[in-house]
């Protein structure tokens, strides 16, 4: 069953997958399917002796572009669609013990190469209007495969969270003119949320973080979407993502886990004057080895508390992005 | 500091409490600060040597009545508010060792009527418009002191999950002149998705389930709230609270970790044809020891995927609620 439910009480669309409860869980590292094929007899899901970046379709996809029929009929309260979309996984380093913190630039660049060509080829597909490349790193946030590896979904709507966030940046877009994100990006640059100023992108806390530590990276132009981004910003976005990345690992003292998530314009054209590329860095930890939970104020209130001032996240962040060796 | 931020990008507060961060973190038992008083110079949180249900303000509130003032000013991007509002705790026994689902339910019956008149309180103050009771159960979501209980939270706000649950509610009600939530005790109670049949209420892994396991548990009637449920129907909620609870732990054959909601009218007054009272129970469970983590499609996209058919988990809670010997 792949099929798409609309959950009337709340107006969102919700996606059941039981395939992919059959997906692999924590395979030992002999037989990881994201490491390179090795023997022939033993292929991985990457029939290459080497690569730098790989990107596939996910085995146990939940969305995909020729979805199963509906299993239950839908009805006027409760509409059911096939569960049309996309779901890649685009493998980091052939290198199963390395992290994107530690891969270097270079191949941070190649990644971003990598997002910004599919955005533009899943985007063309007129069935789908938004594309999101993501990271889940660590068993913290319930990652299954630990080779370095993120996803890309690419949806047949505009998911809940960024369709808010077009309507409020169209909000106060009606009220000032201005996109909000250029807004934020002169109010915090280079104040005392920043963590990392890029020439074209700056790193920040912001002042409204859900997680203790969360990280923004924002575009400094008004961008809409990753394709359209100079190749000189391609490149400095890449030497923000691996210095935070770096200094997250720095500060944390381990391979921190966190959620990572890009968001950017939909694909089909629409609110490019308010959409405005940036990178969210989620990590679970709120310091002491101690975990921060989404738990009754955000799952049943959807209103987020932190415990660490952002202030004080961001100078933290920002000695260890400085101290942080730069990946080559 | 204590206080709420407004995010522009996705036209929600934040409340940033810094004083949480140092809260009581998974103490020893004979450390419980909601175990009874046994010792007049070890006082806990509750000066009783024997107590049912005991309510207090929380010690490490995020909201509270007289909240400090920012510590950074707010400006028109980012409006900054004194953190108001109320933070209680509800301790559900003086037994350490049990859980809501093994109290019985003449305890959960007084825990109904404990809600409901908290819910009347909190609501009766002027500077309220929310009140969400909710309980965090377990280690897997979090939960830092073993010992049974819940937490009330009174918002000075709508906050945005009911917000959304409203304005989903408003426009079904606008195009079919409909309580959505009406519609839904129609379409569900008696069908393959119902798990346990009260009088009163109905529970139910809805069709849009956003995790596995998902029970909801709907009143028959339109009402708005806890405080206005007749005599009989609260008792009717507490055996079907009862029943699904301990029904989840004959299933799962452990004490099983969940998220408890209940989502109910605002305190003002407005929207009360369209707001009807229900209870959320999510557990993080999806089978087999696995956990559901909320993860790239859900934090960024706020997309929700399960793995389970609701069909399915419905079957087998229903089998496990009729086996479950109710608690007395």
């Amino acid at each position: 069953m792949s099929e798409r439910r609309y959950d009337p009480t709340h107006g969102e669309w919700v996606t059941v997958a039981t395939g992919r409860q059959d997906r692999i869980y924590k395979p030992a590292a002999a037989a990881c399917p994201l490491c390179p094929t090795r023997a022939a007899h033993e292929p991985t899901e990457i029939p290459r002796g080497h690569f730098e970046i790989a990107v596939f379709d996910n085995r146990f996809p939940s969305l995909s572009p020729r979805p199963p029929e509906p299993a239950i009929p839908g009805t006027d309260l409760v509409p059911v669609e096939p569960a049309y979309g996309h779901c890649e996984v685009v493998v980091f380093t052939d290198d199963h013990d390395a992290t994107l913190a530690d891969v270097g630039v270079a191949r941070v660049h190649l990644l971003v190469e990598a997002w910004a060509r599919r955005v533009a080829d899943l985007g063309a597909d007129p069935g789908v209007r938004y594309v999101l490349p993501f990271e889940n790193k660590g068993e913290a946030v319930g990652v299954t495969l630990h080779h370095p590896h993120g996803q890309i979904y690419a949806y047949p709507d505009v998911p809940p969270r960024p369709a808010r966030e077009i309507a409020a940046a169209r909000a106060h877009h009606d009220r000032t003119g201005r996109c909000v994100f250029c807004d934020v990006v002169a109010a915090e640059a280079g104040g005392v949320r920043e963590v990392l100023a890029g020439e074209h992108f700056v790193a920040g806390v912001p002042p409204w973080a859900r997680f203790p530590y969360e990280v923004d990276i924002w575009s400094r132009a008004h961008v809409p979407s990753l394709p359209e981004l100079a190749p000189e910003a391609r490149a400095d976005l890449a030497r923000v993502l691996a210095r935070v990345l770096a200094g997250y690992d720095r500060y944390f003292d381990v391979r921190t886990s966190y959620l990572l998530g890009i968001h950017a314009a939909t694909t089909d054209g629409a609110d490019r004057d308010v959409t405005h590329l940036h990178v969210e860095i989620c990590p679970p930890h709120r310091g002491g080895g101690k975990l921060k939970y989404l738990a009754g104020s955000e799952t049943f209130g959807g209103a987020f508390l932190t415990d660490v001032a952002p202030e004080v996240a961001a100078e933290r962040l920002r000695a260890a992005c400085a101290d942080a060796t730069a990946p080559a």
